[in-house]
């Protein structure tokens, strides 16, 4: 695997050097030693190294900690914390990773991305957002997430059809309610309350909410709702697990077109952006221009990147 | 409009005085001055008189804070605070208040009603709600929070068809599923969790909870669904933007007819309010005549005001 | 009742007596008595006696307390707390029960359980969960609670079809939107915020969530619904108020033959479960593996007392 | 000692049913059950009842509030809680006080008295003093409080001499120190900081300091400087273990007339008490007249119940 | 007094423009228009310009921070605040100034400093100190805190004859102790928890703490008495009531020349300020080196703006 | 020095490994590597290994953690961390040797011992030694400690003559105070609030409070004299910096014969240890005999170690 990052780099934004989950026990350390290879020998150009880190309460995390600050700490940008379950795991890495800089002479602060993966890490979220300068943002972990509060799920984010709320009986002839015949059944996300949550904390602490993978490769459309769902309650971002994702993922995380050419629409309309106006029926005012806003200057910081995106804005 | 107020002042319940948002920059000082003209010169009756004032961040908030209560501080009943964040903003407003009220030898408590307007208010919105005994209510504001947010909607409130979850693909011939199959799509409620969570903060320090305005004042059908959804969760109100709406909140406020024989007819059929019964199928018991009686005495306070309602419900 | 205990107690778990609400004021006395003469006279072999006291503020708490301890401690496993506010509740009760513990000589703690009830409940639910040592679970109680929050349904539990979004309007030929037409209206669940809270919140502190009752004891179908619900995301169990509702627990909160196939396959896939496989189309590693272990592990522990259902999992 | 409470309780302000240290193991229930006698036989006139219950971790406390409050709540006015560790133990002894007061319909509340005697309850002792409305003293209990802190005193209050600060040496002629030769000794005040900061958080929650007992009866002079140490730095009484402790507290705990008269001549000099002037070369102003009118008003107070006091003063 | 300012102005370090005690009611707006009028007009050179307002809870405070701010912000360098209670008088103070600071279109935030003269402050003095960026220090203020505390002393500052500790008795020819004997009375310092813990609260911030006044101004002894015990805790200055006390505290807050000596005999000795030595008998280390900088540093400070001062140390 | 160590060990309780002030930065590496080389070489026999590390946010702290755990984490008794601030210290150490101690599968728990030795110290004592199960014990550092606050003393621990108080001046004959004659002056104790606090906070938390260094060996009796004062404040040992002082330090900290034989008098005439005596005209009850319990128990700990104390109390 490290011997094909000298080509994969320049293609992608970031570079995540995974030692946690996925990596099996017996090949913990060599995973390590191959990070620091690349970290030392692979020209990253405009491309971002981050690592996950294996969590702090494993055998790992201090060695990971201490070899990786040491040896390729100028070349990280992000560190993974997993399993994050309050303030004061990222207080222990934050003073640890500050001594280790030290050490090393470095004089760019390594930043920190937090996995929330606990029922515990939930409860605490927003003081784990503000619990250091580096955090840089937080990624929903929804397999561990599930197991470790006992949801009876064992799929990898997404939606899960016994998730449900069913209408009403109709009432029969005689009268009482008839409880057998089929009725509406309206799937629901398990997601919302933890995803709201996580995402109000993240922008009460000024970083950013991500949502984090979905485990269906296969199931494309499903992903895409997914994501889409992240997006929509303002998440940035999501983890591809595969190829076919990261297109999903571009796909739902630029907005559409014709919604960015309605926010621009109803942005010129307000003039100075302050007052309040009507449009197609709608109340405009100094509030809803803000949600243009979000809309439009995220399209334009994705156009700068991506001329075939800015050439479908018209930018 | 400062000129329409004595007209307009006897057919309402509230009137409110805005100065934020909808206000042009060009206009803050004459729409408060406008302001002050109606408070001294207006016979508001058994109106109460309201005002929105600017944020508190803004350059014209403390002077809207010391020209209202110096000048018509006797006439105010409500000050609605924009974008609060946390306690210490009501904290603040609080204390400057009591002094202006005290130089003005004011003897009647101006109160607070906080508008939840970013995400870092929804995270502090139990400490925000006990801040002060000023505080009165809070409002969510949909369209601030989902800008602050980072949130994908641009519209004021409502839903989204984005944000739904759909079911698992059918299984083809071949035992492999079948993603491009059309599957059933479930809309979801984007403010669920900031809804629930608001209301359980309003009632933990007794005030009132209200939910804010629909932008879209031509979708009278969507607007009524979700002022339902804020009442059925326990919100005591919303905010109109247009007489149509005005007639959609008042159906909507007002408990059913026939919900409100239901709820009487348990509450007869439970006898003094404790032990249990069935009723049509149904457990009731202590607690659930109480919720019962939510509806009941929701019904008669409404009634007291209004002969038609009163006649509605039979009482 | 008293009179049917010897015959009931050894055909369920738990034995619970209540003396909270569903009894008479008139009768509160002669409940607590008979409970006491339950404990002192019927053997209760391998089944837990449990008791619901009255509230906290009620009149008879104390007096509850007092009794039970000081008379049946030694029988008494878990004590219901209904109404429980906030952690003083429990810093209270554990106190005075700690007491009386001493003054009758018992060695073996008695639990609590608390009811969440009341919207101050849910704001300070984490702070409760964690109030004592003493705390064993906690279970929602929809009725109270939506009472006490203001939720205009009278139901106890379940859904309400006035809790929906709906899509968007179709557009007329001439490009408005038709208000009017029908639309897909998507039914909400109304518990989704308060379980998942109430859920990570036990887990945080290492105890049991529950769901409580569901009232429309005829409507079988929507009580599985809700009982699922609460299973998917989290809950060991319900509480039933006919028998008719055991069955529907017992098939609820057991996995399914399929579903424990399904996470054992994967657990065989991943080897000593760390790594990363595709199974199915689906990523599989550290992380979704345990979710399988939390469904297996479910199965075995059920099995254990229960033969037809180790059966049904091939045990 | 019950039969001669009738003829002492007209002659004192106070009478305390002590049942706590003093009291032995073996006579621990009589005393409850004399100090009951008494409660409900005695005539006390003006004189208020008291008593000093069991400490919280005794196996006496919670019966002592079981039965005085059920017994003669009407008739106590103050409970002194012993060995007070934090802000927990007087919201548990309040909540039971106020179910014990509901039970019996008592209408007027119970106050309580806290003593401080160990290191945790000092460290805790703001919290303590702010814990509940029923507060309304504390006492320092010197004795106990040495005991658990490990200080190597066997006195009950008052000074040491082996606490003491000593002068440098004299430079001998051959200007080294000659550290042989005798040196003044300054003895310290053990209590300084325990008395100060107890003062500080009485006053900050609106409460009455209190130093305890003085164990060296004998030496009257002695107690009289540890009495005037503690009202010099705010307290208001002490407790008598002797009659001859009573008048020194008498005569300690009222101003000098000389001081009295200095006192109200500063007040008289500075008319409105705002503004400065100068007087014997002294400085006075707003502030220092606050100190002046401390010192009279307690020589009002203490004359009005006091012919002899109010004549010394010339009142 | 406002016209002799330009003259006093060039000959000292601070003018204070004082508003609260002292100043008598009648005359509390002539002072601040005085105070205005000195901003405004005279050219106050290397001198600060501070004032002490009157406090929040009177009707002066809002006023006077609105004028001063509005008209003389760009003079004031310091606002001393009295009668600080606890952070919240801070975080009040400090958002109005803000806002009448941008109102202002000032660009130098004008510092706080706070005055301990309550028991509440003092219980407080650590979130005090800490309660914003603007603290820049606090003084006791002994008259005030002694009445507000219920100290029996009249005295502003300074010592007290009744606070004393006295010796044992003798033991007489019998072997009983004579406690009429004369015997040693060691008075007591009455602000030692007071001025230790406050100067503990200030470093802990970075700000600086000050004794306050010395009321008793013919007695210049004492007064250097009670200004060196505060400079020798920690205290970086005096505030002097009358110009007999600047002399008093110019000399008592510069290092003696033989102390500076013998602390930069230290110094030398230590050579690069680590390892440890032995000089005249005493062990000298890392810690003790710092200690005799703070001397150093002090004298340098001081010498840099007094040539006599540089002389006498040889500087 | 390593190479004495051999012979030192036998004969002392704790032998400690000061890698911190008082060795050079030259030699800091060759002190820890002389600590690991004693720690691996070196039988222990009774006496206890414990080392003072360099402060946590020095260049040495983490290598001497990492370096000493691992090597010779068997050996280490306790690690004294200098300069502790607050909890957050304490936090960081506990999980890093936490972490080092799994990793060199060490068994047995290292224990701490905080310096105490600022400002920020002395405010968050009494978290500092609640932050973890290691805290064994703390002890000032009163020269850091003089230094960071700032007090003009350049004395390690002990009095200083400048810290006095002086009695009120004679009045001459024309009733003027004679401020020039010379006055009683009575020297303070500069370490009253900061060790009475210290004791408290240990006791609180169970672990044992100790005085520090005294720095001015010749002067024994004044290193007596402070001992002293700390051993009756509750401390329950100081730190030796020459064999002269540990002669002093034993005789200070044990309690004198003729002390122990009147508490066992107390003890012997206070029978099962509840009610109340009188014995030399001293009133003694549960809470003097306590006292006298601390002072007889440490005898017998101490003559448990000491053939000589035991002869000398008789035991």
């Amino acid at each position: 695997m490290v011997a094909k990052v000298p080509d994969i780099a320049p293609t992608v934004d970031i570079l995540l050097g995974n030692l946690e989950d996925g990596v099996p026990v017996a090949d913990k350390l060599a995973a390590r030693e191959g990070l620091v290879h690349v970290g030392r020998t692979v020209d990253m150009g405009e491309t971002q190294l981050w690592t996950r880190i294996n969590s702090l309460d494993s055998p790992w995390a201090l060695d990971d900690l201490i070899t990786l600050v040491t040896e390729i700490g100028d070349q990280l940008e992000v560190i993974m914390i997993p399993k994050v379950e309050g303030p004061e795991d990222i207080h222990y890495a934050d003073r640890l990773v500050s001594q280790l800089e030290a050490r090393a002479t470095l004089s760019r602060p390594i930043l920190f991305h937090a996995l929330l993966e606990t029922a515990r890490g939930v409860a605490n979220v927003e003081a784990i957002c503000g619990a250091s300068p580096r955090m840089q943002g937080i990624s929903l972990g929804p397999a561990d997430l599930a197991a470790n509060r006992g949801m009876k799920t064992t799929r990898v984010g997404g939606g899960h059809p016994d998730y449900a709320v069913i209408g009403d009986p109709p009432t029969g002839e005689d009268g009482t309610p008839d409880i057998h015949v089929d009725r509406a059944r309206h799937q629901q996300d398990l997601w919302h309350y933890t995803t709201a949550r996580m995402v109000d904390a993240c922008v009460t602490h000024g970083i950013l909410p991500f949502y984090g993978p979905f485990g269906d490769i296969a199931d494309t459309v499903a992903c895409e709702v997914q994501f889409r769902n992240a997006y929509l309650l303002g998440c940035v971002g999501a983890w591809s697990l595969h190829p076919k994702q990261i297109d999903v993922a571009k796909k739902v995380f630029s907005p559409r077109p014709e919604d960015v050419a309605q926010a621009q629409r109803v942005i010129d309309a307000m003039g100075d952006g302050t007052g309040a106006i009507m449009l197609d029926g709608k109340m405009e005012d100094d509030a809803s221009v803000k949600q243009c806003h979000v809309v439009v200057e995220l399209a334009k910081r994705l156009a700068a990147r991506d001329p075939d995106l800015a050439a479908s804005y018209g930018f």
